[in-house]
């Protein structure tokens, strides 16, 4: 396909490119590819042209041509996201604003204990720096060595840590962010305490590029743990893992980093496809839990919480084998095992997906009824549940049946969303925890949320963006 | 004064009591005061009407009726904010709206851990509650008696256990809010994760009843510690604090829940004005800190992880002296002592108030620059240092000379504001820490922060409240 079919006009793709240079420029098919499809497929969209900025003033003048011509811009990061957020529509006309190249760590700050960072900077490489520096980051996601900090932001990532660290949001001090008019707001506190008019930070954070580009922000660090554990665990059922749950609450309180609840069906994916994994028991269980105590103290008064926990468990039944991490060999394996689950569906066939969260409490009935709800919607369904149960927080994923035909299977993708959804919302819960709406879900928050909240968003987006060229159709 | 002297229309009067009942609505001069006053004097105002709505379906008639007729309106809630936020101006326009009848704990979730609450909950009956079901609600401020959560959240209190838990915006998991047009945005969400569009929650909290009324909120309540120490230690100096808040930090991580800055000054000021206080010590030291452990674990715990702390201090010398409450009553004789310090600088004549923040490491440079500076504006000036060392926020206040005339002193308020928010400045701190902007540091935040903050503030209150009714000249 030429760039000439793209309703972009070419004079105005040469004003882009010279802002950033033409080698930053992507204008042909093969180097824009890249930026234009999802990892799971659903996104696809076009664009002629793909801008990689160095510098935030470089991002001002784009945006300041973008609305002056009224281009539509569409930020992009580790091109990671599950929600289509980061992917431009099939017009042709949208810009995809790659902030890869704003990849600095500018400082790392040990006696605030915050780290001022590019957007472009990749979560693992800073999760890196962090330890270097005797510090923890403590952000965690399947797709850290790829995402980057300015889309952790605007999607407001949770992950394993957001348990007893937070989310993204909590994590954040401060932010640096372009306008859409190219005017450049610098808010990069370093301030625990600061309360200096309206919450600008949180508008920004979460907002998925919709009411300008986060260019930089400052970030929480913490002491790295004087000890830390890890143990998987085979628990009987959902209620079994809850009370578990509540025991190490009790026991570890924030000491208690991690706490993953896991169905028998995406550990057998795992094992089955990707490479590397090792299943953690000789025997087939039909729950599993995955703790992690991270202790300030010391490695043996982790290694007690641990123990004291997994005793409890055991003795009261909820636990029927469990297994501690003997180095860090052996809980990288573990956690290989949890973060493989999420690519392991796809060999399974059609996969639709759901990122909700109810109160932790519910969790157990939640498994129940939607469980139900699935096999009404397509029998034979198999559900891939696992999660962030300390959150509240499932990926209630749910894979074909075996044999069926994909896109028939996939055509159903409205109604399964609709089932489970309705006894998220029964039961207080949200159909977006952590992979935010983006694309996907759009539709779904105006049909659903009160009349008053898109009335709201609208306001502000249009306060915010009045040219409504800042990744147009996303969020609202 | 007779009412009919305020410009307000009597018929508008009558229109407005009809929605709440004769019988609250105050009308006459002395039912007024005390709505018209506030603790320092300094925010003196004029209002022909207090209402006291008894639902959120009254205070939504009241906003309705105020956008239809273009009536100011100024939300109220204990009446104890320091910067003016809760007063009406001069003009007698418009009408205080108390938040006060709105005091339903509407629930308690013990499996979610959280309590709703209407806006005119006392803070500390909402901490009762808490205790009487085996909660904290973490939140304590020195007005806990009389302030309300509506302007707790409005505010974005912080006060001692702000180091551990948050301030109030940590705190709040969702709220209900009336908008300037009587609509109800009800977001009274339990979840931690939920990313479902923009953050409209974190906007309303903080903006001091600029965008909207809260009426009710959701907030998090933390299990009960299992032990408690408290321990008043005398130290040699800010450095000397600074090193002793380092060690508490490794040593008691999360079980830190107060770590608070006194100097010798503020405690003289209350063991001299305040009954009840007693001395810590029967030597006079010139620098001293309040600590407090929460031990999840047990008591025993607590007690060990305190005398680490202590002991650590006494053996480097940063700790000259220290006591360990006993008992309950010995720790609220500390508490209490620590507290009265706001209430102690009054009887010492004239007092210019400082609520800064800056990076926990610069505190002691920021004594001693501002100390400088308060003496070159008035030589012979008092200062009264105290507060939340642990989150770098001190409340630096700065009493009149002995024997200088209190007017004389106070015509140099806005020149000693300058100078030790300068300092404040040079340091990368804030000069609004936890007390807000209201009419007081409204100019200055507009003079000193940058124009594109201002202009987006302006935006929102414009999207939010565009007839302007909303609490004017508040915050922008």
């Amino acid at each position: 396909m030429e760039a000439s079919s793209y309703p972009l006009d070419p004079a105005l793709i040469d004003r882009f490119a010279a802002i950033v240079g033409e080698r930053h420029a992507l204008r042909s098919e093969a180097d824009i590819a890249p930026h234009v499809v999802e990892q799971r497929g659903l996104f696809g969209g076009r664009t002629a042209l793909v801008l990689k900025p160095g510098s935030t003033e470089e991002v001002s003048r784009i945006l300041k041509l973008a609305t002056e011509t009224g281009t539509p811009i569409v930020p992009q990061g580790g091109n990671t996201g599950l929600v289509g957020g980061q992917m431009p529509d099939g017009s042709g006309r949208e810009v995809v604003l790659s902030l890869s190249r704003l990849n600095r760590i500018r400082e790392i700050d040990l006696y605030s204990n915050t780290a001022t960072v590019e957007a472009g900077v990749v979560l693992q490489t800073l999760q890196e720096a962090a330890a270097a520096n005797d510090r923890l980051f403590p952000l965690a996601l399947a797709s850290q060595g790829s995402c980057q900090i300015g889309g952790n932001l605007s999607s407001n990532a949770g992950g394993i840590g957001a348990l007893a660290y937070g989310t993204a949001r909590d994590l954040c001090l401060g932010v640096e962010v372009v306008l859409p008019t190219g005017e450049i707001f610098d808010d990069l506190r370093k301030l625990k305490k600061d309360n200096t008019g309206y919450d600008l930070k949180n508008l920004f954070v979460g907002a998925e590029g919709t009411l300008g580009v986060i260019t930089a922000a400052v970030v929480k660090l913490f002491p790295k743990p004087k000890g830390r554990e890890l143990a998987w665990a085979a628990v009987g059922s959902p209620v079994a893992a809850l009370k578990l749950f509540e025991a190490a609450n009790d026991k570890a309180g924030t000491a208690l980093t991690a706490f993953e609840l896991m169905e028998k069906t995406p550990l057998d994916f795992a094992l089955r496809h990707i490479p590397g994994t090792q299943a953690p028991f000789a025997e087939d269980y039909p729950w599993h839990v995955l703790i992690e105590i991270s202790s300030g103290r010391s490695a043996e008064d982790a290694r007690a919480l641990m123990e004291a926990i997994l005793g409890a468990g055991l003795e009261a039944g909820w636990v029927t084998d469990a297994v501690i991490a003997q180095n860090e060999a052996q809980a990288a394996a573990l956690r290989h095992l949890r973060e493989a689950m999420s690519d392991a569906q796809k060999p399974e066939g059609g996969s639709i997906k759901h990122d909700i969260s109810v109160p932790v409490a519910a969790i157990p009935e939640f498994i129940e009824r939607a469980g139900r709800a699935v096999q009404q919607v397509v029998p034979g369904s198999r559900v891939v549940c696992f999660g962030h149960m300390g959150d509240g927080n499932l990926h209630y994923n749910v894979s074909q049946p075996v044999g069926m035909d994909r896109a028939s299977f996939l055509s159903h993708y409205r109604a399964m969303n609709d089932a489970v959804h309705a006894v998220v919302r029964a039961l207080g819960g949200s159909f977006s925890a952590e992979h935010g709406i983006g694309r996907m879900k759009r539709d779904e928050l105006i049909a659903t949320q009160p009349a008053i909240a898109t009335e709201l968003m609208r306001r502000i987006k249009k306060a915010f963006d009045p040219a409504g060229i800042m990744n147009p159709d996303k969020v609202i």
